[in-house]
């Protein structure tokens, strides 16, 4: 058996999450539905990043371990298999033991957020025409780096063990349509990024001072933080691996 | 009575078209329902484009008279009883015989193609995978300035009694996905876009010579045109008129 890394890319408006389940179209159900059409024989797949219902991918992985031999065509016929809103952008041979999951290095995401109703944003971005301090929201999302523990940003109802997180980059960039947030870290806990994006936009409209956000973050309470942000402005934007991937040509 | 001008943009994906009619969600349709909710009487609009069903607009103008008071707080209240897909950009006072549609003096479109699947783009742009010759698409395209008629590229359930337009712009710009189709003349006949841009990636796939080109817009045959083109990769993107639109402020 040989093991194998599919890159993908997804719009999450239409589906019922990323991880397979029982009557909800999602990401790996569809991916899996492809893979068997043209293999003729149930392949199954293991998820780097179990997006939430309504958050889209720009980029994510699964693994799967075949016999059958994967070449570049592929892709090209599991596109045209795949709903217009998932596309397979690259398969890579990897060692056997590499796991799409476990050893992801770094993953980051963004959430866009526009300022004037806009027709050709609606589901891609968060209409939020509120006026915000910048310059606040700024210094709230900086100190994030200064932090490792953040069990006030996850929902309670997840199996982890640890709420240690090591957050690389966390900023606020202006756009053409309004702000995105950016943050990459080594994991991210459940509801984490949404927590954070709505916990900053309070700080941003004066709700919370720069004092509170401090202790909200040191509280472990989630009932502090603000977790109310809608999906459909969140992007998974990367997952970075050890140098192990090799592209199927 | 005043007349006022009404800006607005939309994703037409959603909507059977722009023109009010029955049993069909319009882009007309729902923006008289939010006038008359918000003005407790019907307010008829004329419209200045009356776009194709899935064709979406960046800019489109009606006018409407009324003896009510219209004032900026107006374009707030319309927008937020518009479905999230419509918005309503500015309102403008014009002079009582001002009308939308008879008055533009020009209008302009853009067709978006992209050349790899994209979840993003979906409904955005039009998926057009196959490799085209970009240089004899240009000067397919460059020679429709050198022709002022069009009945080639007219649908003919139609009631214009002229097919002449005068074309100031029509060229082929490189996008970051793809390549997009500008065009801009005084007036448009209808299906004539999607009529040109079909015709000419048959120029560009080498289907068409540029010699067999130039007999078919000569031809005024619409049975030689490629009417094909979906709607979803076509936008209205300007109407000009003269200097007589007086922003509410």
């Amino acid at each position: 058996m040989a093991r194998y890394f599919l890159e993908v890319s997804y719009d999450g408006s239409s589906f019922g999450g990323f991880q397979i389940q029982a009557n909800q179209q999602t990401i790996q159900g569809e991916i899996e539905k492809a893979l068997e059409t043209i293999f003729r024989a149930p392949l199954a797949l293991s998820g780097a990043s179990r997006t939430d219902a309504g958050v889209h991918g720009l980029q994510n992985f699964f693994h799967f371990d075949t016999d059958l031999a994967i070449e570049a065509k592929h892709i090209y016929n599991m596109n045209a298999l795949l709903p217009k809103t998932i596309v397979v952008k690259n398969i890579y041979s990897v060692p056997d033991e590499a796991h799409a999951r476990f050893d992801a290095i770094k993953r980051a995401y963004i959430y866009k957020i526009h300022t004037q109703k806009n027709p050709f944003l609606e589901g891609r971005s968060w209409y939020y025409p509120f006026p915000v301090n910048m310059e606040l929201m700024q210094t709230a999302a900086q100190s994030l780096l200064t932090y490792t523990h953040f069990e006030t940003f996850s929902k309670k109802n997840t199996q982890v063990n640890t709420f240690e997180c090591h957050i690389t980059k966390a900023f606020w960039e202006m756009t053409e349509d309004g702000y995105t947030f950016h943050i990459e870290s080594n994991r991210f806990l459940r509801g984490m990024i949404r927590g954070l994006v709505g916990t900053l936009l309070q700080v941003g409209r004066g709700q919370i001072s720069l004092e509170k956000w401090h202790e909200i973050v040191l509280s472990n309470n989630e009932q502090l933080a603000d977790f109310s942000t809608p999906a459909h402005g969140l992007y998974l934007s990367l997952i970075e691996y050890p140098s192990f991937l090799k592209k199927i040509v």
